[in-house]
């Protein structure tokens, strides 16, 4: 049994990475979503809102877990016995920068190989950080976002009474 | 009649900057340069100074209006009637960004293209950020930038008694 | 009156050249599509095919124009009093080449400028190459190119009797 | 179970390719390899030649075919009931190509994802045409090919006689 | 006599910047080590930890010399003589942004050029931020960087007592 | 003393190699020019047109020689005693290329190593490829050409004389 690790920092889940963990739990017999937490960062979304926002979007999916994790991706692919790391393919300096983790990670584990997945085209331009810039000034991100999210979004950015 | 926009941080405008808002300004009825107002970062020059500084330099343009903007481009657009986005093309590992940025704005803003155009190679290595490196080290950026951005990065950096 | 030029192979014209020139006929009050001639390479189609294609397709925008060209894109850019050449900007390794050939143009003909404008990412990954490629092996390309070329793609590559 | 294509012309097969092809074997039940033939290209070995070589190459894998193959890649997957397409991933440029190449199949054939895998560093800078070049002049290309494919190498461009 | 000078921030060196070093001293007569200090970052290491650390890595070579500098890359330049700044070729990305500084440096100093050298494929997936993140969490770096590097890391990550 | 190559097709030579060769020689006591002669291809000058062009062009530095050379750039650099490839360095496509072609090199012959080097701005838009174009129909090349150069494709294209 393969199983496949889909890491992210997921601040917030976008529509392109729910593509991809799709097109993951297509393929592999299970699918362990990470959301990785990264102390020197300030996300806008905790980390267990983040886990909770995937649960229910990917709820759907038996194969599919949800979960934060702290430390070395590699390490977590051990303790799953995950033998994939799937990501999504989006810019080309992602690229370069993905291809370099992969290889790092590669030489820290042998036994695992990062798989990079094309989304649908509609997806290739959003980006977490995009949709935050966006909703903070009040854009519509609905046909970005999972609803979830979405709700999420205009909850914390245009305040509850409207 | 074609209204463009020509978005940007300007922190400080350079001979770059100048020469897309000339190229825009050449084949469009009027241009707006909007300088971006982005509270979450702490710029060199104030809001006010750059687009004083763009309005000293492109006075001589009629068809140029500069000002600054606070919110997503495509409400600033909407609200001035423009159907047209101009950014220089620089670095490709800007190009990708540029275009998600593009594309995410189309998706909001049906009405509004966004249109890359090549600078003079002379410009094709000149950005804000090397420019402000430079300067701060007392390096001569005269070539780089208009007289007025000069004088003023030559004030801030070396002292008034130079 | 700012005259754009649209150059491009069109072998065969595809749903991304058609976005393309839509989108430079919204902003620019008149469009010249030119059908570039290379007598060095041996299209799919003739000019004058391409040509009655694009004019079938385009012929509901008034401000457009089609027309096959032999020479240099900048001496057509004189003739017909354009100041501007319009292209799609698609894959990275494209737009170096498009950015040479842009600057190039530009130390032939000062007067002229070219502006990349990208298209719904829809049509981010169709190439007149990739459809051929397909539609030679009797693959379905009708999502891909307007309804004229797929009619004649049929044709010629799965038999009259169709 | 899941069955992977790993489809490319292999004129020759380097070590690149195998690990590649590796990769695929070690989690996916079934990996097809695919040596694609194009009536338009003149390779350098016969497909015939390739599937023999590959064939020699992979035969301690029980999980693995291979097979030459003219047509759509797309209707291959569809009649080896491949969900999977696995390619490596080297130079930028190319990648820009194979996406386009992904989203194109994806559009043909739903069912099938492309997944890019990148190979051990030293692989990143092998590539078939480069091999051929070196060999072409008598260079030592045995470090980066397989040891049948380097033994046909020599005989072909040194002489039966060394 | 032609002065080489190798920059960069070096927060931890790694064996691809001994890599790079190396190649320098082998075709120049003498290289310059620069240590970058920049006020505005909070590095790893302080500029006289890495100055010690590249000096024991780096002492078996007679013609290489180390030293922290703050200020303009082009000033160091002028002062030690030296005609050449060697750096590494990796990641695209940073590419473009190097052959804007590189241009930049030459419109400063018209004495000095810049080379790129392509380091052992082995080495183009490490930088020292990647390898300060897999530290950082325990991870094993020893591979990755030179000894006197990575017994450091150790003791700052891991603490004596483990 | 260290032997650098500047290896290439020049065909033709453009201000663009000239402005290489120059920085090679300012930093390198002896550099070879070597002008690849490549059975598989048709170019527009013969190798000893391309030799005479260089040679009348770069007369003026002693330190730099001209010749032909079929084979593997390593071997000329084994017979010539260069530790040395000097490249220079444009189109982020082509990088991609070079980059793997520097380390097939270094593979082939541990004591090369290959150096990019950026141009002047000013020739980074020019091509061999795009003057052959350019000058085919009648365009003028003047100021991207060495004027030996500019009058050969003078004669060769224009020619009312001929």
């Amino acid at each position: 049994m393969t199983v496949a690790i889909c890491p992210g920092s997921f601040d917030p889940p976008t529509n392109g990475h729910v593509d991809v963990i799709q097109r993951a739990a297509r393929h592999f017999e299970r699918v362990v979503v990470s959301v990785s937490v990264n102390p020197a960062k300030t996300p806008m979304l905790t980390p267990e809102e983040r886990v909770a926002l995937l649960s229910e979007v990917l709820g759907h999916m038996d194969n599919v877990q949800v979960e934060a994790y702290e430390g070395l991706l590699v390490d977590l692919a051990r303790e799953r016995g995950a033998g994939v790391i799937v990501k999504g393919l989006r810019a080309l300096s992602d690229v370069e920068r993905e291809i370099q983790m992969a290889q790092m990670n590669a030489g820290l584990y042998e036994g695992v190989d990062t798989f990079f997945v094309t989304t649908d085209p509609r997806w290739s331009f959003v980006s977490s950080s995009g949709v935050k810039e966006v909703a903070a000034y009040g854009g519509d991100v609905s046909a970005l976002v999972p609803d979830p999210v979405n709700r999420l979004l205009e909850t914390r950015y245009k305040g509850g009474s409207r």
